[in-house]
């Protein structure tokens, strides 16, 4: 059963989830933080449900699903109880261990808390450089320099690590927990006035990462072009988000 | 070789630590999420040396250790480069997982999610209370009902899991990681002019819980008196902030 391409508002009804065993996946097309489970899903060719959701005019309904009302959620329906799974990275792990065809997580206990400390090193990032983004008008004038004061941990790193992507010579957990963000920076350059781009020399190693990330078929199959994004966070920043516009031009 | 028991402080020296393979933590004695790391270590019988950090007038050379500043932090010495390894989170699931004796997370994938999420919803209870409990003139009125709301959450498990501990009939992580908190609430006896206490009847699991965990010899091992949490956040307070009245009465 083919699930409606729509995001679901305050007032809908609520949809009747198919009881297949598959299990369902409650995202906001343009939330970097559900793309990192989008392309967990998509790596391991996990079959699920796709429910999109209004974040703005969350659905009544949606509360059954995810308390805090949050997305990304994952829920099991395969199990007892229903669970419903929340926090990115908890889901990212879950699905790694459950699903291990293409590990993503280091086996190796220290590597893998070395990789998480990685990951959460990235939250500054995006802290930093969220306002701008997002095209609040009101971003402090200090993001930008905040922003590439926390993004050189990563350009270091990857320096150290010596490696084309941050897990080796092919893709792992933290190429892919960071990647939703590099799909998004390119639309600071359609929306901020100065025409962002990150710095070419400061950043090499990172631009070449992108480069290569790019060209990933998880990383197409679940990307959303940058005019998308930049039109995406226009029309939030006038009250009016188009979340549905995802699906511009797709089936 | 004994470390001095004493927060080291701006302009302090950096200390010679024993280049024995012992691991090293970095705490504060008053910190719960250092108190998270202090029961791992303890529950799981891990030697290693502890170094003190006042965290107020952080030392300059902190930060060899520690490039965020933060504690905990764990330095591991018998492996290449030395790393520490910060998140209380990241370093309970790493001394699980390399020091397996008395596994405190469950092995199974789905109720190590369902754990870490429950852990997760522990935040809102710390941040809505956090203002009373470090004695914040300026705590918001609402702070008490918020933590209690929060805290709703938790009652409600302990009945839905039946069981005398989160983890069942005995101690588990989700036990450990929320006890540095209920080891400092009583201490709102004191300092709030209202004498605040949990209440018995709605939190009557949670107290039961309290008083089970309390009788643990790890808990105990790591334990500080109510009458110094509350000593020291009004010290707190006052802008002079008593960090070594954590050693009255020990050795």
């Amino acid at each position: 059963m083919a699930l409606p391409q729509k995001h679901f508002k305050r007032g809908s009804t609520k949809p009747e989830l198919p009881e297949d065993g598959v299990l369902r996946f409650f995202s906001m097309a343009f939330c970097p933080f559900s793309h990192r489970v989008h392309l967990m899903l998509a790596a391991k060719q996990i079959e699920h449900h796709k429910i999109y959701v209004d974040l703005i005019e969350k659905p009544e309904w949606y509360k059954d699903y995810s308390p805090l009302g949050k997305v990304p959620a994952v829920q099991l329906t395969g199990v007892e109880d229903q669970p419903t799974l929340v926090e990115s990275l908890i889901i990212a792990e879950y699905l790694d261990q459950q699903y291990p065809q293409t590990r993503l997580f280091p086996k190796d206990p220290l590597q893998k808390a070395l990789d998480k400390i990685l990951i959460e090193r990235f939250a500054p990032v995006v802290s930093a450089i969220y306002p701008v983004l997002t095209c609040n008008p009101n971003a402090p004038t200090d993001a930008i320099p905040k922003f590439e004061n926390a993004l050189d941990v990563f350009e270091v790193e990857l320096g150290k690590r010596g490696t084309p992507y941050f897990a080796g010579q092919s893709i792992g957990i933290v190429d892919y927990m960071i990647w939703p963000w590099f799909e998004r920076f390119p639309s600071m350059k359609i929306n901020t006035e100065q025409k962002y781009e990150l710095d070419a020399k400061r950043f090499e190693k990172l631009l070449k990462w992108r480069d290569l990330m790019a060209q990933d078929e998880v990383v197409q199959k679940t990307a959303l072009d940058v005019q998308l994004h930049a039109e995406f966070q226009k029309s939030k920043t006038l009250g009016n988000p188009q979340y549905d516009i995802a699906f511009k031009g797709k089936l």
